[in-house]
């Protein structure tokens, strides 16, 4: 055995720390998917010297090329085995149902004791697919409250997280130490780490944030009905027309799998909405000025209060 | 009768021309309402030196005195017959019953061949009471497509026109040279006008910007209901949630006039809009992957057009 490959050993046994003396800083972090959101996470870790290695698993090598280009991270490959094979914390960063599916694969290829997190939009069934995970392996769900309408690399920027919620949802499973190694991952990019269980996040994200996705498109598919007759439709529309559409730019297969993942909960948040509407439509129907003052000032003093 | 008061008679005289000769550059405006609307009006006007002279009528003294402060208007006052008596052109800028009121008001008080315009946000019932202005008055409806959360003058700013759309909805008995000096008004301040039918523009704006004012209603009140039975919920309000509820923080007492005075479009928006919310509720109860991925790829592609 060479000197060169016994040094090589060396520092590859070194590198792999217990579970209970694993720090951030002393870790090897791989991002699965570098996409916006694991791009941008990989970045503002890399940039901020936040742990030992930046390690990213893209699908494509052009990915892979314009990630080492832009500095996003230290190493980039894509082979999954090959880029998860010495972690400490592996970070899934794909659509959902991607995301469940690697969750499958990737339990044989993880070292052991690797904390695997994912940033994935919705949480009960990924919560589900990590408690398949193999018993030596540490999951922890994570989705961050962040964002834009472009996906990919070339959107991704260091400071995406800064000062963003980012929930954690741990499970039974979970040991202390790997939720708090979590949360200073969540830190250590900027944003403000929140734990709650997958079911609660997912009820509450059905609301905030899938409905208003299903108002934006239904808005646009309405409006586009109307131009079909009159194209001055779209000449009309203002900022206020922009704003209340624009998520329905969003990237769909994100948002595919998004809602495919969290039927029940986006159909109740849409029941809820359309209790509220219809109640909208029957005093605009009646002409009950009163009634309408009322709704109105309710909902414009809770949004001027957010 | 004194030198004074003979010189201030010619002058008076002097200043009232024939509405043929009569330009923007030459003219008197007079601004009724300094709120966001009518006080960004006057103040572009008068920055850019559009016309001979700014007059603002205002309800407050204390809006007259910040008017005047502020250099917004050359002169103001909070009688509206002093305001209008010399006035070439008189600008409406109150909210739209406010403005109906005021048309059945003002005809007596004004000069012969005065251009009456407004910046109401609906058009069909003011047209209809500008029908009945005298005959010697000019009028011809107005609907910029701009404007802010925040009301009042404070909010105010001489470039809030600029690059906008400004509906123009001449009657039948308003003169080509009444419409064109209202243009140049238009064009004065930076804006594109639009001209169009009263009711072509009430069904357009129902859609355009009624509508989303109203889903943004009922999304806050259904997040609110959600929030009351679990506070995380505004924690992870995020982007998307602010700019799609961004339109509940609107004027109420503006909004209020609007929805009133435009029940019939506005409730043909929203039975189109629930249509639609229906098709994609009814995806989604299906799982349907395919058809829920062509309604969202074909509302992304148009939102991204726009």
């Amino acid at each position: 055995m060479s000197k060169g490959q016994f040094n090589h050993m060396t520092d590859k046994a070194s590198s792999r720390l217990s579970p209970h003396t694993r720090t951030l800083a002393n870790s090897l972090v791989s991002i699965v998917g570098l996409g916006l959101m694991g791009g941008s996470l990989a970045w503002a870790l890399r940039e901020r010297r936040a742990c030992r290695e930046v390690v990213g698993v893209a699908r494509r090598e052009e990915t892979v090329a314009l990630a080492l280009e832009r500095g996003v991270v230290d190493r980039a490959t894509c082979d999954l085995a090959e880029g998860v094979q010495e972690a400490d914390i592996v970070v899934l960063a794909t659509p959902v149902r991607t995301i469940l599916r690697l969750l499958g694969e990737i339990g044989p290829l993880l070292p052991e004791g690797c904390l695997v997190m994912d940033v994935g939009s919705t949480k009960r069934e990924i919560v589900a697919a990590m408690e398949r995970l193999p018993p030596h392996i540490r999951p922890l769900g994570g989705h961050p409250m962040c964002g834009k309408e472009k996906a990919g690399l070339e959107a991704a920027e260091p400071g995406l997280y800064e000062g963003k919620a980012f929930v954690l949802t741990p499970l039974e499973r979970t040991p202390p130490e790997a939720v708090e190694l979590g949360r200073e991952l969540v830190e250590a990019v900027g944003a403000r780490p929140v734990l709650m269980d997958a079911e609660r996040h997912d009820y509450i994200v059905a609301a905030v944030s899938h409905l208003p996705y299903l108002l934006a498109c239904g808005l646009m598919a309405a409006v586009d009905d109307l131009a079909q007759s009159d194209d001055a439709c779209w000449q009309l529309a203002a900022s206020g027309f922009r704003d209340t559409s624009r998520l329905a730019a969003s990237d769909v297969t994100m948002m595919l799998d998004i809602l495919l993942t969290n039927r029940k909960p986006v159909l109740e948040a849409l029941a809820a909405f359309e209790r509220r509407l219809q109640e909208l439509v029957s005093l605009l129907e009646k002409g009950d000025e009163g009634g309408l003052r009322v709704f109105m000032e309710v909902v414009a003093q809770k949004r001027e209060s957010l």
